[in-house]
């Protein structure tokens, strides 16, 4: 977590803005050998991608990833293999359309980054966010589906939203194959024909709405992590509480806990045949003492609503006078429906860094 | 967030064991010239003490600091100050009083850490907890005293539990000067009457309870952070969810802001008389696109009840043959409550690292 | 130093082949506000090309950078100026000739990292010699030309061969405008035109020599560095042993050291007119208990001669069957002229990452 | 390399001034399951120990160290084994002499950090060095012994003294034996008689004397290291440069390499019986691309004269006034003979990391 580099043994690097000519990522300390395809790639950018409904933004992007490098194959190798080297990886940015910027040039838009890049950097590319778009986070996917090869098929690592405003999800009617039949990653078919309306009726409002967002992933097994700083949750805390827009973290129980007792929180078990615990329940979230315990790792995020809205808001000029704006243009009534492949990702990176520094030290 | 090493340029790194000699802090990169005593030190550390009120652990500890290096006095400098090279501080343990550990030792206590260190390292040190004890925090809490020296007199953090179990304060009659005349570190003396009544209940069930604590850090500049992985939430949510027991992190409006529209989310500016925004609302808890706004920080956490409870729970041996398991001792009924302070101090760390790293980037 | 990136506060990330479709690098951290173009990037590039004269290899690769973010230009700027973001430079491989790679496919080349990517990896990108080809130093040019615009003007950066095979140069002629007059980095004109014999006939030979490099730094103040492991001449052996073919770093009087007596090697002082000293010798080579004097620092780097060679030598085959090789293709009789703009570039890395790191502990 | 943190996974974090009340070293990241006894680390540090001839300062150091952290025993683990925690190493300060410190305080010592670290931090604690002294050392080569522990029985690291001043060993009489007679580290038992009468007239004279270290370290596998910035060889360099008083660093051939041709310096090989290479010579010191090649690792290290002598040299004052200065007290002749058991720590430093990291990204 240096600047724009993320992970200690698996490492990922992004760099790019909006609207410049493309962006990317490189991702260092991958292990050799492990089949690597641009398609490998391209299929977990295309369910990120932008313009699949209507509830997402309207900008056009291909996102279609070149890898330059890190990657070899020839009649012995029998297709592309990592071979342990840095993989770039490079996405174009094609679809910045000509516009004028003289608005959000001058203007601060509240809830986005404009005011604290100018007092922090003294200037900033205001085309479309620069660094601070959303559009970053093709990279991050893009480095997630090399982290899934690493951590291989027996790890799964899925999101959903869970809620929408104040519309939660019914736990009940849980399904993770219904994810596919509605633009809203939901689990629960009912539920997501209520986001619709919603949502239909937030956009016609000029206005936004925040989300959750749960990841889950399985097949982890127990002793990932580290004691103290190194702790599994606190590196997935930082993972994700780096996701653009999102405001809060929470693994397992997470606040919930807070209310609960000992009594209940207390994950009890039971001797499996294997030796290994059969745990009772899972108020953990699959870390306890920063180190996996074997069950699946559950962890939610908060996302707060787009802050590109037609509404109206006041706001400052760079030179410090009283204004107002109204962000017009392609933006998601609710950015937390594209958060979801994005919080993936990080928890794939998360756990293959996880998998390697484990690995590295205990020769396990 | 190596291993046990904490920060960037101001960088700390805790060793120590519940029932080991001692256990200690080396904080390194801090600026010369900065006066520091241990009294400076012990000042901080007496206030996470245990053993001051009957709602924390019983265990008597003195936790007398010693600065052992990165400190020079002599009749030119006028008092010790920092020297820029390590300051190593060391705390002994004093009361590890002898025990029969055999229930520990073999047993796995729920929400506790110990199947999992067994599961990592193949073997672990039980006493009390080992590495994964709460005594650990005590050299966060002393890092965070050199912490607090590096930001200065103008910037304050301050930590206070706002809910216990079910029972939450009421906002409107926040105090920090109240926080004195409680053992809660409550701003809210009549919550505190309740709390105190939850507690002695609690604990006469053997049981232990949940709490929620909000850390606000006001005259934070704008401008500290960066964007992406090196956020200023970011780092904020790994350092916070590295504390033992926290189950969840959030920034400002935090979960909440899930429920908000886009409308009531943004936090609108006016022009102040020094160019600077006035923002007439904090949903943002002081962070915008990973860097500070000016505005006062908050961040709230989620502590989960103790795990050490008197009430017998399903287990397993370490042989993996079917248990109870009901833990005797110290302990508090809401470890929550020293949770403030430690809290504190990693929002002073990650602060501190914040400053000097904006500072060699830009010169500001 | 991790893996493929460099630096703490400046860092740099290299990735690319000698054969895949580009190469690059990311160099993340630079300070907001400077002026930087892809000239400015490109004059760097041209000084290392190959291709410039029959004494380096013959490929011909216009090494023609990209700069694809971090930078930002509009009317207020007055000019490309950095962000403060991730600088991405992208160089495309133009010149892969087409060529039959059944040679170093299957066999070893001495003196080459052939053996050991196959023992660490268990495949490699033979193309070229693949992620160990000095094709990887242009992203090193590229990011020491943005470390020298961090530098700024009156901090001097400059590489002179001072030895190839066993003709050194007479350090009475040193000349630093006579390196632009020859195609070897040499400070001494009548020394260059025994070069020019001596690479003549080794060529003829099938033959390749080695060289030394020395590099200077003027203008850098007295603070910058550490004490202990980030020793800034530990950092600049790093650095350099770093550079392909590389076998051994020297500051200041160096090996002659030991030789030397202690009376000798005391640089004494005498008082400047500012309260400075001023050093009657430099044995120091400007660097003391890891921090430099304010003297000029100095460093030389040996060079091994370049492995690939006509003359036939005994090598193994993948499969560990005796064989022999020569290495045909366009070759560098003495690879060590192309490591000056490299050692150049990575001294400009590793005082910028100083004087960053240096701003950050102390404010100056 | 941050500050005074060494190492990626393995990690070593010194602190500590020569006349503070003690030093000492946080080991972290360290295997668990090692049996590690205070002993163990004391027989390294023994070797090391000041006073232990007259050749090396007559300040009388026990340097006994306690374990604090790390390591732990019960009737199970059978003996003391590390815990994969941090391990605390405490040395104490115990002769540190009442001395009237009024020369040093106000005079910069030639060859010394005195004037460095003024300029950086503004003071210094000028008592025996504070943190440029040698004493540093000592929590190096106490790391170093836990290292051994990582790297096994199998890999063998050895340090000898090679050259004092002008006077070299033989290398046809190189007996490793040898080392334990003389109390150079000297493998050659004619070379260190001579080296007996230099330095008894070179102390007499009030001077000293440079010298030149190897390292090797046999039993290293091929395949550790990495490409670019993470060579070993680049490591090494880090690593043995950081060492007080060195001044260069080679690796197999060395400087000499810049003299050889292509052919005199590749590394011929034929095919062992197990189909690995054996290699006909060992020009490149057992590193190729940055990767270790199976054969053994040898370094040389060129350590400059002890600064501390008892010759008048000009200097100025702190507050920029011409002066003398002549250091009296307890200091080696030779400093370099002290370094051999540091150089022995360092490259057992970086080995171990090496070896750990390896194992990360490749599982083998």
């Amino acid at each position: 977590m240096s600047h724009n580099t993320f992970g200690h043994l698996f490492r990922i690097t992004t760099w790019g803005e909006s609207h410049g000519p493309a962006l990317g990522c490189v991702v260092d300390g991958c292990p050799p050998g492990l089949p690597l395809t641009e398609a490998d790639i391209q299929y977990w950018l295309n369910r990120r991608a932008p313009g699949t409904s209507r509830f997402v933004t309207q900008r056009r992007e291909p996102d279609e990833v070149k890898i330059l490098s890190g990657v070899f194959e020839d009649d012995r190798t029998g297709g592309p293999l990592t071979t342990g080297t840095p993989i770039s990886l490079l996405i174009e940015n094609v679809d910045q359309r000509t516009k004028d910027y003289g608005d959000i040039r001058d203007l601060y838009r509240p809830g986005h980054a404009d005011y604290v890049y100018d007092a922090k950097y003294g200037l900033r590319d205001y085309r479309g966010g620069g660094r601070s778009s959303a559009r970053e986070t093709a990279g991050r996917v893009a480095a997630g589906a090399v982290a899934r090869r690493v951590l291989g098929e027996g790890l799964q690592i899925r999101a959903a939203v869970v809620q929408i405003g104040k519309i939660a999800i019914d736990r009940a009617r849980w399904d993770w194959a219904e994810m596919e039949n509605n633009p809203f990653w939901c689990p629960d078919a009912e539920t997501a024909k209520r986001w619709e309306d919603l949502l239909d009726a937030t956009r016609k409002d000029g206005n936004s709405v925040g989300a959750i967002v749960e990841v889950e992933a399985t097949g982890v097994p127990a002793g990932w992590g580290a004691p103290v700083y190194a702790k599994l949750d606190a590196e997935l805390a930082g993972a994700l509480m780096s996701i653009n827009a999102v405001k809060g973290v929470e693994i397992g129980a997470g606040f919930a806990a807070a209310e609960l007792t000992g009594v209940e929180n207390a994950d009890e078990m039971r001797a499996g045949n294997d030796g290994k615990p059969i745990f009772l329940s899972n108020a953990a979230g699959g870390v306890l003492g920063g180190i996996s315990t074997g069950q699946p790792l559950v962890a939610r995020i908060a996302v707060k609503p787009t802050s590109s809205i037609l509404t109206p808001r006041q706001t400052i000029t760079r030179d410090g006078q009283n204004a107002e704006i109204s962000t017009t243009g392609r933006h998601d009534p609710c950015v937390g429906i594209r958060a979801a492949p994005v919080a993936e990702a990080m928890v794939a990176c998360v756990l293959a860094d996880a998998m390697l520094r484990h690995r590295g030290q205990t020769g396990r």
